[in-house]
């Protein structure tokens, strides 16, 4: 039976080129990046180069690239950098309301040691108001922290605007933006974002898991969340994961975000298509969703049930973000969505291996599902 | 030319079965293990069978593992995640004087947020002395950190005779062993060493850079670093690096304690004889370290131009820790050695890769760059 992989954004197969950018670093260029001898520089060379790679994806100098070992490290550092920095501790911070866990478990932090803490909600279409954020700035707003693309809809936030009518507010305010989901897909330029603090992950673009960057524009200071060296600039110490580093350069640089765009359209439009004839779907994606990503649900039948039908037939989606394992979507829940939907949520996720057959099986295997699983319950 | 790599207290080179844990489960075994369908329950299994593994090299049990981004990672969480559990914050701290970079900067961030800060200095010869350690223990210390092998002289410290000197004095401190040094070549039964807390690491045992972890006793409660998900128990969250994950427990599995001290006893050998008649060589580690590191200092002759020199003819040593990159060794500080001995130290670390002839080939140069360097001065 072939498989059908469609949970592209939990994670992706490694490029074959990628992984041999890592296997060269563990057996050729082994040497410790901090080593005075040429294999220690060989190693850092290699380290330099995989961060200009990284840089010119997202048109930042590489300066502005600090490695971490993944995205939920990255939005850490983004946020706990920014407010263990001086006195920022206290003040007010904003977040949108679906945000992912790693920068929701973070703000829940931050108002435990007392930051009064906003969630701007989407509306429900997965849409976040650049003008309900830039309400919330005041001036004693220290962070402002909104995902790029939604991680379970593909809806995409302007950041753009929001970052701009921040800056107009409160020229203070840190803005932080969580692109794994948008990385490889939007072409996203720093600069023009407008953003300080940008966070990118390794195993959504073909890079295996536990590398990600951090992009922190000059001049922002952050506080590191470990100790000890001077890897990173400082930053982000111990030891470079110079496999990784490596593969994550080698991935930015296979980066097309046309040909990704292109592609996920046609299986986006294709798949929308499809499932309009099926009676109980209901789709959760906005229409100006990055296509990628489709949320749809099928109503009155469990996610865990039809993602079981669809694993028996040798196809992969997910019912969510892999990182909530089952929990009730708070994604889909910010939405307004109402619980019918919510448990029967399918998060549908392409990648550059999928084909049209991939996405034509998917509605055969899921309208048969439908009368199936209805028929038995 | 034959390249002589001889610091392997760097880092390895990654072993080829290592490397083929990690690329299987880069392009093959590569879902997300958070996943709920089978290909991440396929990546969930890879990652606990790797767990076992480790565990299994340590005489933990599995659940008492917990994978991080590298040692000094794990010993961050070591000491932060047992000083922000609880009301810790404040009262006495220990460690010894040359304890890895990154526990002395942890250390140094506590001493900041008020803790007492007590550091253990070694003797000339780079020996703790338990007694010291002991002594002081008061009511009030709430960790004590110490090394099992240190990484610059390779001096081994009686970790198990410390532990249960503390645990005599007071049951509540906590114990943590930095072991990434000795792992893979002392033994290490953290039951019988009687600590709460054992950092290893991957690069060190021939698995990648990027990979470490840290054994936490069961009953021993942390405070994570980095929040949201809830992977490794909520201790150590995001996405796991499952190909690393997998090529250290590959490197656990395939360790050989034996065969480690057996090789490099007979390396070490060979070396002090070759190098005690070389006139102006003085030898720093003393005679029961671990027989994997070698430090000596050539008098008069700074270590980087000496490096420089063994590099030119293709053989790798360094001149401290990597990590310290050339700055003046805390360590041999420590220690008390003079100047002129700390300036010109080399730290010479064998590995499973290593041969008689390329100790016979180290000899042959140091003896000829010490006549060559003095020459040209």
């Amino acid at each position: 039976m072939n498989e059908v992989y469609l949970d592209n954004s939990a994670t992706t197969r490694v490029d074959e080129r990628v992984a041999q950018a890592a296997l060269s670093m563990m057996c050729e260029h082994y040497g410790n990046p901090s080593s005075l001898h040429s294999k220690g520089l060989d190693a850092e060379l290699a380290i330099t180069a995989a961060r200009k790679q990284v840089a010119a994806a997202i048109g930042a100098d590489a300066a502005e690239i600090t490695f971490t070992s993944g995205g939920t490290e990255a939005n850490n550092l983004a946020v706990f950098g920014t407010m263990n920095m001086g006195r920022r501790m206290g003040g007010r911070v904003i977040a949108t309301a679906f945000e992912h866990s790693s920068v929701m478990a973070s703000f829940a932090q931050l108002e435990k040691l007392g930051c009064e803490v906003i969630y701007i909600k989407p509306d429900g279409q997965g849409h976040i108001s650049a003008r309900d954020v830039i309400d919330a700035v005041d001036n004693r707003t220290v962070l402002v922290s909104t995902m790029l693309v939604n991680n379970e809809v593909g809806s995409i936030t302007p950041v753009e605007e929001i970052a701009r009518g921040i800056r107009f507010k409160n020229k203070d305010t840190v803005i932080h933006c969580d692109a794994v989901q948008a990385f490889g897909k939007l072409p996203i330029k720093v600069k023009r974002l407008g953003v300080d603090l940008l966070t990118v992950s390794g195993h959504k673009i073909y890079a295996p898991k536990g590398i990600g960057a951090l992009y922190v524009r000059a001049g922002v200071r952050l506080r590191p969340l470990v100790y000890g060296g001077s890897q990173e600039r400082g930053l982000r110490v111990g030891t470079e994961a110079a496999p990784n580093i490596a593969a994550l350069g080698k991935a930015a640089e296979l980066i097309d975000c046309a040909h990704a765009i292109q592609n996920s359209s046609l299986f986006s439009k294709t798949l929308l298509e499809g499932v309009a004839g099926i009676s109980g779907i209901h789709v959760n994606s906005p229409d100006d969703a990055l296509p990628c990503i489709v949320n749809i649900s099928a109503v009155g039948i469990r996610s865990e049930i039809m993602m079981h039908y669809l694993e028996q037939r040798g196809i992969f989606v997910s019912s969510g973000s892999a990182c909530a394992k089952g929990e009730k979507s708070h994604v889909l829940r910010s939405m307004g969505l109402s619980d019918d939907l919510i448990d029967s949520a399918l998060r549908i996720s392409f990648g550059k291996y999928n084909t049209c057959e991939d996405i034509a099986r998917f509605i055969t295997v899921l309208k048969q599902g439908m009368k199936d699983i209805k028929r038995h319950a």
